[in-house]
């Protein structure tokens, strides 16, 4: 125990590690990304700012607004636009986290309770839509008719994911390719868009916001190939939230894909029972882990995620050679470490 | 029997006769607006066509979307950008009702099945979201920061009115003034932004759009008012809704407020068991409709609503004397004599 412990902590500072030149470059802008943040959740209905709030409280790493702020300076913009579009991608994000944990009926959010527990479905949705409007606002002030179409387009290819979400949960036929469509619309779409508005305020041409916009959709796959292998492979207190949540939820994402290509008939009578026909004992979770290490299906999910995050390090090449750059190097770094 | 159905045949063919004038005047772009939304609900996951197809085949009166194109060609415009923002406007509307549906549980909408009856509370919140995305995307399109201003807010105003009402349910300590700000917000801004929109791309000028503004809000509050009022006391088929919907769920509508504030210790005591404690048994909703009479509760709510509409027709008053004008006046009488 006393191992588990110690490694977990050194992993821990590892991950800080990780993002801490891109931290500390974008110090000063993202803490008026958060004060912004903390303005705009205010409203004369109290419920509001104390649910939002409790979202804002639970912090994350606020990746997202980072990539958006380091995008801007990487081109040496010295505007403020770049600091109301991070707010509003961390709105967007918010937003789509509150929507999420009454779709998933998951308990637990980054080790906290979610919003959907505490104050119930109903709140969370209206929050969530509330999130989402004074997103748009923060972005109408960017004055911006591009930008708008980029994050507009994003929130409608997001809320497409998330649906084909639901449409390949518990259906064991879901193709790679449908999964890939999932986690491109439903994680990359905003990492992108996040990379790419940074770049279009600072207005560098479209050869480079293209080139962040790859940058940015690479990263996301690789994040989410990540986070689901981490549903599976994680220990509980290094994820933060429950392992085995996807497997109780009838989820299906690449580890499984994979698992059910290569097993045979008893495999996949096991797959249909869990995660079709959700009869799950206390066992099963530990019997799908092996069944995924037997198949190299966790590995090889690790695997595709080092890809995509290869080519989103190759979209960085043609960008200016500065310090911002390296610490969008060090993002894709973080997102595939986190594995290990 | 026989008479109550003719009365409700002749009462469907006033409804009718009242919008004629306004459906006649606007058919051309009323088709061209909902071919548009037929168009941008499209998308490769079907589950979003189908769901959203079912919501527009249940239809309505497409009243906000008449508002815009109206309050556009009431200043002989010419242009296309008012269909877009008239699908907009539906699509803000028909989010939010899918919303709305999650939150109320209600089972019933316009008669039919509620979307999250059929499909579950996850796709109607997600559906939504796809919806309220496009319908900003559609905003874009119209190219007009100052538009994009409008409905970006009014929809942050409406998730706000959404979350007071939850907050008020259940609460018979809730005041007029607390019902009024849940009206105004929920209902009222986006009949007041409908306008707005569709008077500012014909650019009029700032008087012309406040006068529209000023129009829609309370036309938004009296038919608010008019639909709280109809709740207790509409006949089921009259409705298209269940009658007693609001009683059901404690919902603190104005009729409630008012006789609450008239009531004696017995009577209080009634309103607690029923809409806070939530302990309803078969002979309620008939006393409850005694009180309101006994009270003049619905009456009263019916003189405030045909105050709110004096007030919308008095602000068409300084606008183009045209049939655009007089189809705006019709739909003031529309929303208050559904009442009778």
């Amino acid at each position: 125990m006393a191992v588990v412990a110690r490694l977990s902590e050194s992993k821990a500072g590892r991950e800080a590690n990780a993002l801490d030149r891109l931290n500390e470059l974008c110090a000063a802008d993202l803490a008026r990304v958060n004060q912004l943040i903390v303005e705009r959740m205010q409203s004369e209905v109290p419920l509001i700012p104390e649910l939002a709030g409790h979202l804002v409280a639970a912090g994350g790493k606020r990746l997202r607004p980072l990539l958006t702020i380091a995008s801007a300076r990487m081109f040496g913009y010295e505007g403020r636009h770049h600091i109301g579009l991070a707010a509003a991608v961390e709105f967007i994000h918010t937003a789509t986290l509150l929507h999420d944990d009454v779709v998933d009926e998951s308990d637990l959010r980054r080790g906290r309770q979610t919003a959907n527990a505490v104050w119930g479905n109903q709140a969370s949705v209206l929050v969530g839509d509330f999130l989402f409007s004074r997103a748009f606002r923060l972005m109408v002030e960017s004055e911006s008719l591009e930008v708008l179409d980029i994050l507009a387009n994003a929130s409608a290819v997001i809320a497409e994911g998330e649906v084909a979400q639901l449409t390949t949960a518990n259906d064991l036929s879901t193709s790679e390719e449908a999964y890939l469509f999932v986690i491109r619309s439903k994680t990359a779409a905003l990492f992108a868009a996040a990379c790419e508005v940074g770049g279009l305020v600072a207005g560098p041409g479209s050869e480079a916001t293209d080139a962040l916009d790859r940058y940015g959709a690479n990263l996301g796959v690789a994040f989410q190939l990540v986070d689901d292998y981490l549903d599976y492979a994680a220990s509980q207190d290094k994820l933060g939230k429950e392992v085995g949540d996807d497997f109780r939820e009838g989820k299906i994402t690449l580890p499984v894909v994979l698992a059910m290509r290569r097993g045979n008939e008893a495999e996949h009578a096991f797959w249909r029972r869990t995660l079709e026909e959700c009869e799950q004992d206390g066992a099963d979770l530990e019997n799908a882990v092996a069944l995924l290490h037997k198949h190299d299906a966790l590995d090889d999910t690790l695997i595709r995620a080092r890809g995509y995050a290869d080519t989103a390090r190759a979209a960085l090449s043609t960008l200016p050679d500065n310090e911002f750059r390296a610490a969008l190097e060090d993002v894709v770094d973080f997102c595939v470490d986190r594995a290990y």
